[in-house]
């Protein structure tokens, strides 16, 4: 809850989350933006397609992450995901923040959603 | 994080979530689904007043609850109410489930979202 509270705080920098992904040195190789799910405008179902891909190829740990309209996208891709394709995979956190976005009009904000999935036993077995 | 966990699993009782803000005796009579703010399609500024004025009116902790669509609604309206007006309140928990809606074509599948928010001083007086 603690860490879910500092992260609502500040806009999230992706790099810090991948880097709390590395667990051993012989990990570093292979950790990089690739666990993270950038939800856009594509259907919703190429985003499962996705998730479900991460776990596949090995993954411990996804992040999915979508911004303003993409959230709900989001959440209904993590929903399918996790309730047709990895029953043993489970949200480990939620957070929501607030990016600013340079558009032509000027800075804009911009809402965020960062959802973590792992899998169950990782939680259980500590 | 475990109760998180065990929101997210199934289909949130509305209920269930009011009945965990009662916390004296006293404080039954004014316990209702009135600390819920449902997201639907109204402008998200209608949703940020909604949210302040539950604060205003003196309630200790707001649920906002968005489904489908209007997920992303439910975020903006709460970083926009939290980051213009309500410095004090932060987001305690978010969760996301499914939900079953019957509708002309059969029971279809929704996501839900629910962010819990109440005053900082909250957790950290615990």
């Amino acid at each position: 809850m603690v860490i879910l509270q500092s992260m609502s705080e500040e806009t999230v920098n992706s790099d810090v989350i991948v880097d709390s992904t590395v667990t051993s040195a012989s990990d570093v190789n292979t950790i990089s933006t690739d666990n993270i799910v950038f939800i856009g405008n594509k259907p919703t179902m190429n985003y499962v397609l996705a998730i479900v891909t991460q776990f596949q190829n090995g993954q411990s740990e996804v992040i999915v992450r979508g911004r303003g309209k993409a959230i709900s996208r989001a959440v209904d891709a993590v929903e399918v995901a996790l309730h047709k394709f990895l029953p043993r995979i489970e949200k480990q956190q939620i957070t929501t923040c607030t990016e600013e976005v340079e558009t032509e009009d000027g800075m804009m904000r911009v809402s965020v959603i960062e959802i973590v999935l792992a899998h169950q036993n990782q939680e259980s077995s500590e």
